[in-house]
């Protein structure tokens, strides 16, 4: 594991109480030294631990954020080019390319888990942040199954269920679920805050709601969000073009029908996607198809929800 | 009590909770068989229940939507024109308007409750929905302050606290941090479910929050929203202004620091606003410049939480 922040932090106590030996690093002394304090293997001299997770074979785990991405797989590659290689970073389009640069040779699976709170650090961590969570394991046209049912494996011990997704459509979708609803999170905060102490003081459950992200560390949100720039963009083209539609109705005829009986809708498409019923899928990761049957899966909202040898189940609606 | 939905009963309950005598009326069949059944007050006929207010001097409180204002208020004229009267109507200027077009001699002093849940009807309905909850009570310059303490008290019973505001500043605030959250979870709603089931499944907590409004009913959303286009037109251009920027920034720098930034320091507002230390104040309603002590104290953010005679006790930052 390199980073002991929320995400790190969380997965390292996961992976522990899932029986798993894990060892971590991190070039926070606040956090290294929290998570000695509490027990944990760990070090603040990441080379040292990449040699380490090398003599061992260990898969290496990097959990830090997409600007620390490129300076640790530098030393990935200096001194554990061919240990299993994962990252639970929020893009992952620019991973992919920078693994590809820099570490060819790595037996390299991205994924991504969609869990987190508002809080950052050793300290915020928690070894239940996974349970049931969507955990993103890429697949491309030329993963290697075997690694990634390495990496799915550690996935799922840690609590999570396995979306099997290419790197670009997992970035288009994190735009739309994750990256849009932090930058008009940010910009009702603004607004917001603008209005004084009147505002602040009448602020109700749509404020809160709406703003509970803003609160987020601003490091890693701009990480995310200027990471992943190019989905990004025609998401937030479209916010623009929807308020703006808002607007012109509003000040026109002094409608706002459309807009909000289509959020309408979409709320209601996102209860039913948590209600629906769903039913098992096998997929043999062996079949020639088995990546296809894998993307196609996970496009579809599915989920892997285990594996024995070669097979995966999961489901799907 | 006319109007037996979310508010309006949860206001019944409540009230009755307060030892407060109450009776409602409501046109849907729905809500006030329910109320009947749950041993409250109530009936269909609306006629009726203004005439029983009208004979026993009672307050009249209407808890209907926009719409539906102009058409209570014409009833009121005629049946109880001489009452109490006030509302729950979540903007206040349309509403000043329509009562001083239709019963200019009402005894009136409007009011909205900073509460609600996504949910609407009288099964929603709560008796502590209002606890603790900002509940604005207008003051305009020609407010008669011995009908508002009437009002006020009214909201202290149901154990929410008073914000004194005139009409406009209520509705500018609540165009900021009630109407513009309302449009954003509709736009962000959409865009989601746009990403079909593979966006939906891997929807997480920014995504729940800033979308769970979006659930609320549609027809209440937009009577909100549409009855306060003035003030709400140039939030919203306030907002497609922000997004533009950040939309500007990312294609060209790639940075979305001064987007980011702005907002965790307004998420950093709000929570420094829930913890400031609250200092004491008295408002005599007798003094001469009563109606301006009270509106001083909403604009900066102070509420009054309790009344006795004719001093108005509260508490401001």
């Amino acid at each position: 594991m390199i980073g002991l922040g929320l995400i790190g932090g969380s997965l390292l106590r996961a992976a522990r109480a899932a029986g798993r030996t894990a060892f971590g690093a991190g070039v926070s002394e606040v956090d290294a030294d929290a998570a000695s304090r509490a027990g944990f293997d760990v070090t603040t001299d990441v080379e040292a631990a990449l040699l380490r997770a090398a003599t061992q074979d260990a898969m290496v785990v990097l959990a830090v954020p997409l600007p620390a991405v490129e300076g640790v797989l530098r030393l990935v590659g200096q001194h554990a080019s061919h240990c299993v290689l994962t990252d639970v970073v929020s893009v992952k389009a620019p991973v992919l390319d920078a693994v590809r640069r820099r570490v060819p040779y790595t037996r390299y699976v991205g994924g991504h888990p969609m869990a987190g709170t508002a809080d950052s650090g050793w300290r915020a961590g928690d070894a239940t942040l996974f349970n049931d969570a969507a955990w993103v394991v890429g697949v491309e046209e030329d993963t290697d199954l075997s690694i990634w049912a390495e990496v799915a494996q550690f996935v799922l011990d840690v609590g999570a269920h396995v979306v099997p997704l290419p790197a670009e459509s997992h970035d288009e979708a994190v735009a739309r679920i994750s990256h849009l609803p932090h930058l008009l999170a940010a910009i009702l905060a603004t607004i917001g805050a603008e209005g004084g102490p009147l505002a602040m003081s009448l602020a109700a459950g749509s404020y809160t709601d709406g703003t509970r992200v803003a609160a987020s560390n601003p490091e890693l949100v701009r990480a995310m969000t200027e990471g992943n720039r190019d989905a990004l963009l025609p998401i937030v083209d479209e916010a623009l073009g929807r308020l703006g539609a808002a607007r012109g109705s509003l000040a026109s005829t002094g409608g706002l029908a459309a807009t909000i009986n289509a959020g309408h809708e979409g709320a209601q498409v996102l209860a039913a996607s948590l209600d629906t019923e769903r039913a098992g899928v096998r997929i043999s990761l062996t079949a020639p198809d088995a990546r296809q049957g894998l993307i196609a899966l996970g496009e579809r909202g599915g989920r892997i929800t285990g594996l024995a040898g070669d097979v995966a189940t999961g489901e799907v609606s």
